[in-house]
């Protein structure tokens, strides 16, 4: 189900405001003092507020698309924000998984100064990413004109390498964590990391927390809970710690080690020569 | 970051292979008993066998991206297992948020017996899809052909609608899990219900659990752990009670219950108008 208030046509935006009026007087019921009332009033006129966000997301072949699209439906639950993914062109980007996401502004469309600008991860394809000057300059461009800027998972490795994460604190996909230095971060074992502008968050699903970190900066604790509740956020996985590489089984992080030491190592050199290239 | 030993090409296969052989003697050094030394390497050699699971996911206008794109993800682990979206036809399909997403598969290329039929939710748009006929005569004859049917969220009503819940427990988003009873189900009050060959599960973000919990019966547990540590699946909420309607702030479900009553109340009409017509 859709985030509320989001693309609310006339009508609908009508019958939700007579909603609220009648809303709001449930929370006068529930609430046990008269400062809570006033509060809860409060929480409700900021909650019709609309903001204007300008939110991009980027799509590049071989990105992981629910790096891309965690964040996207949690963000796109914000009334008045503009969330869009953004690519070279408009032709639709292969993900890593093989379906392909359309991208609804080319780069020469982007707008002059976003609000935010999200970077997801993938494979092969993030590593293919940061050889790719024209990518990164955009990247570059579009970070530094954003008033925030961030990456899922190894989304972040491009960040840094278009230079953006120098001297920041920021996390990445736990298995490549160690690389964050390479581009100049200094990296933390923590689950979503906010340096100034700059936000970055672990592998893969830690793309949600991100999402609701942001959300709950946009518009406040009581919105974020709004839509923490729409979307049934009460996640309950399979095996509660083996998503946790401190927590993990040591067998299964060992074999994740092993499977992918070629591929981290070879990451480690590709993002090395990039960084050295550009820095001339 | 991708799922380990998905899409291995020959040569990353048999990298993968010396990998594991390496792999398999660390589980044996920090195993504590022969039998767990056993039982490790057994997992070893499990783990190695791909499949050959046929996984279908229903992508129709409206469709809620994240309801797809989170078990895809989860499931597109399993080596030699075929996971693609299926729609009406192979023209990209408009999501809830705008973006479109390229289905994989036709109805006409659908495969006979596929193990398994997912069906993402909406909101307008799955109302919509409960009144194409041509839809609803797919999901029942396809999924009665599958090992298993499924549906995340909402997508659990179009099963319905379809008639392959009939007597069966199951769950949907916390918001319509009351209707279930108009497609001869019963409600449960649960994150994920299996009921013989059809899994439900709570709104959007249960589909990352219902993934989780399909991938365990697929491939055993300690696959499931290696899947869950590479998506970094170790949750942090940032409101750790607002995701479910029993531990919420009374005033945000009461909100989110008002703004769609008539939503609800329309999808109650609709499904019980389709599942009389479809009774003559």
């Amino acid at each position: 189900m859709s985030p509320p208030l989001a693309n609310l046509d006339h009508q609908t935006r009508r019958d939700f405001l007579r909603s609220l009026t009648a809303a709001s007087s449930l929370f006068v019921t529930t609430k046990s003092t008269a400062a809570d009332a006033d509060k809860a009033h409060a929480d409700v006129v900021a909650l019709l507020k609309p903001g204007k966000e300008k939110i991009l997301i980027l799509l590049y072949p071989g990105f992981t698309a629910l790096d891309a699209i965690a964040p996207h439906y949690v963000l796109a639950g914000m009334t008045g924000a503009s969330v869009k993914f953004i690519a070279a062109t408009l032709d639709p980007v292969p993900s890593e998984s093989g379906f392909t996401v359309s991208p609804q502004l080319s780069f020469d469309q982007c707008p002059d100064k976003p609000d935010l600008l999200l970077i997801p991860g993938g494979t092969a394809g993030t590593v293919q990413a940061i050889e790719n000057p024209a990518l990164l300059d955009f990247v570059r461009h579009t970070g530094e004109a954003s008033t925030m800027a961030g990456g899922i998972c190894t989304g972040g490795l491009i960040l840094g390498a278009a230079g953006l994460l120098k001297g920041r604190r920021a996390t990445s996909h736990w298995q490549t964590l160690d690389l964050l230095p390479i581009v100049g971060a200094e990296p933390v074992k923590q689950r979503v990391v906010i340096d100034v502008n700059r936000i970055t968050c672990g592998g893969v699903t830690a793309g949600l927390d991100l999402g609701f970190e942001l959300l709950r900066q946009y518009r406040g604790d009581f919105y974020a809970q709004g839509v923490q509740l729409l979307a049934e956020y009460d996640p309950q996985p399979p095996f509660p710690k083996a998503g946790n590489p401190a927590t993990a089984a040591p067998e299964v992080v060992a074999l994740l080690n092993h499977m992918h030491s070629d591929y981290v190592a070879g990451w480690g050199k590709k993002l090395s020569a990039v960084m050295e290239q550009r820095a001339k």
